[in-house]
């Protein structure tokens, strides 16, 4: 006897937990595509070389890699961000720019688990490649706000900012050499505090105190979007860069709402700075209001080469990932989320075991109209499927015996408020079907 | 500079070949769903004693395993089968039975590629578990012809044996012992000839020959269902497993026909015999009118122990899986998939480089209504931006310029047939809407 275990880092779906997730996907593909990504998939398996090109230490650490029966050194893909190079190098000289895609699959990566982190997650990708436009700055922005309000959520904030105009005050201090040293510091700025942040700002980065309190205020600038634009202006001075992401900035928050987005929902936030080097215009962040701290839900940016390791075609893009997972848990944590265990709301119970005919036929019948039936398998005691029906989450229950076939009608049970009311079945079960469609669309 | 590649037998899904893959993935989940049954999702690696318990020596040869940063032995999953086992003995105890689940996923096979196969592919599998009941087998049958219905085919048989006549034969022939080399041998029919099987059946199964020119007889009875049933009965004679599998199979194709199934999409085939010993019960094979030569694209059946590795709580169950790549490379072959590349029908051009603000609005004006848009990133010249939408796939093309927008309308190209229309933007843009609804909802 082998014991039935999964792999420690990796877990089961259970259909409680895979009924949401399916419809978070099907709700982020909806979104994608009615802004024209068009899905794409890759290999979860990849030559070891494609996978470690530009991977930095951690991600080659975490690599699952393996030689296969080729002799060939392989490795299962941990993002969907070195595929799509890859992809992105072979494929769109062919395919045209702009090649705007959406990529939904699993990622692994051997991480330690002690974090509560798994080592098998989805990922949840769009981007636009091959344009360095505002449209697109302004798309991704639209699609991150569509997306969010599609998934239920309307307290949400996404935070914006762009990477040129931290550079232009680097430029205005010299410091631009020390661009990922800075940043890499400003990023710890929750963590530990002010004056830490200064003083590796000035160990690391070479800055002196005041170069590093003119970044630190920089970053905690406030007010709203239109206040701090312009105390951004003088702060960049004469820097081209800075001065150009002012712009570009002013122009994609201008038109996010020109496409009707509340103002309140994209806020200007210059202390954001994800990704180092990798994003170098602008970049996104998403917070759920009721949720702060449990971090970005979404994010990307935009950045300048994507495939460099694979071809000399220079392809810039931007785009931005879903954090599936992440937003599963909030969506528990603030009861978006009911806890179903079938997809069908209703449950024809199997009564008169002479009769598997008729229920067969009357799961059929509900099915038609568009409502999801299931057939309890056996003429076990109703107790007990009703009993079943509760455990999984069904809504309504189907009970009909001879009195019901002889009546051509059958009871309808609420399985939330626990009453019957008796249906006919005449008319191709016409009163069933208004009466069950009424039931699902109330709350009892 | 490194190579873009993938690795042999594997493959990157294009736009074009993954809209309809999601199609297909979605149609798939929505009938599933219909019936009750809930999606799980399990890991893609699994210890490798989990994988090798039960498999083949072919199996074993084409999985994918190595030793992982903890040195566990683990391998990729090879199908859907040997995790839900996996699963079922692990979570089924506390889920309860019936348990019904639908597993639409990734799995991984060293295969020898020459044979036109793919070591990457995905499987779509829906089974019952906890019961033997008829309404199971029924319930089976009917998630089939539902799931064909709506992928869009009308002309397709629904192949349907019991592996209990075949055994129940067997029986009266004492031959019951042999079952797996008789069916082993039957298998081959169509490839080697009736002589061969003969030959075959006494050599390997210590039949006369007078006996497996009986079996062939059983495996070659043709005529209604009715008239087959009929033929069987005195063919399996006193065995009680052969008139139980008879009884079983009339009231399944009984109670099929009762949910409203036209007859001829059912039809008794003494000779398949699928899975040689896996499966005890009824089979399921589904065969394309118009292509029977790719083979069956949803097959299945009926198993009596499906977790014996695992747990000694006995798991019967029913199941069936589709062949999504098989089915994906009819539905090319008939010409049923489009040759789309974008998701999205409408292609807003980018016409005046000063009006971006308003080619975003006319957009999300557009994916309000429900229909999808992309806006083209750079105001190219038009004509490039229409060379894009037709190589894409768009249906129709917004243009307006600063004549347009002067009188608050905007052309409509429909891309089929070249026309272009005006329409109004007035009111929300509604004669825009209703002009893209209606010329959406017409070949030209």
């Amino acid at each position: 006897m082998i014991t039935p275990r999964t792999l420690k880092g990796f877990r089961d779906y259970l259909p409680e937990a895979m009924i949401p997730r399916e419809r978070l996907i099907a709700t982020a593909q909806r979104v994608y595509r009615s802004y024209g990504f068009a899905p794409i998939d890759t290999p979860a398996l990849e030559y070891l070389e494609v996978l470690t090109g530009k991977g930095s230490d951690e991600t080659d650490r975490q690599l699952y890699h393996f030689q296969d029966h080729g002799k060939r050194d392989v490795g299962l893909r941990f993002d969907l961000t070195v595929p799509l190079a890859r992809f992105a190098a072979q494929h769109v000289p062919k395919l045209g720019t702009p090649f705007r895609r959406y990529h939904i699959a699993t990622v692994w990566r051997g991480e330690n688990t002690q974090r509560g982190r798994y080592r098998e997650f989805m990922q949840c990708d769009f981007d636009t490649i091959g344009t360095k436009s505002i449209a697109a700055d302004i798309e991704t922005g639209l699609v991150i706000h569509d997306l969010m309000q599609a998934l239920g959520f309307f307290e949400f904030t996404i935070r914006i900012n762009n990477r040129a105009i931290l550079n232009g005050l680097l430029e205005t201090l010299s410091l631009q050499e020390k661009s990922v040293q800075v940043l890499r510091a400003l990023d710890k700025l929750a963590k530990i505090g002010h004056e830490k942040v200064i003083a590796e700002m000035v160990e690391t980065a070479g800055a002196d105190a005041a170069q590093a309190e003119r970044v630190l205020a920089f970053a905690g600038l406030q007010g709203t979007n239109e206040e701090i634009l312009k105390q951004l202006e003088p702060l960049v001075g004469a820097s081209g860069t800075g001065q150009d992401g002012i712009a570009r900035l002013r122009e994609t928050l201008a038109g996010i709402q020109a496409a009707g987005v509340a103002p309140q929902r994209v806020c200007l936030d210059v202390s954001i700075a994800r990704g180092l080097d990798y994003y170098t215009g602008v970049i996104f962040e998403t917070f759920l209001d009721q949720l702060p701290t449990i971090g970005s839900v979404c994010s990307g940016g935009r950045y300048d080469n994507l495939a460099g390791l694979f071809t000399k075609q220079e392809l810039p893009g931007i785009g931005a990932s879903l954090g599936l997972d992440r937003l599963l848990a909030a969506m528990e944590e603030l009861k978006m989320i009911e806890p179903v265990r079938t997809p069908a709301p209703v449950l024809v119970t199997f009564f008169d075991k002479q009769r598997l005919h008729d229920y067969v036929k009357l799961a059929a019948i509900v099915r038609k109209a568009g409502i999801g039936a299931e057939v309890f398998p056996d003429p076990k005691r109703l107790g007990q499927q009703l009993k079943y029906a509760d455990g999984r989450g069904f809504t309504l229950a189907l009970i009909a015996g001879e009195d019901e076939f002889a009546a051509n009608c059958c009871q309808v049970k609420d399985l939330r408020t626990g009453q019957s009311q008796q249906v006919s079945l005449a008319d191709d079960a016409a009163d069933l079907i208004g009466h069950l469609q009424a039931c699902l669309a109330n709350e009892p």
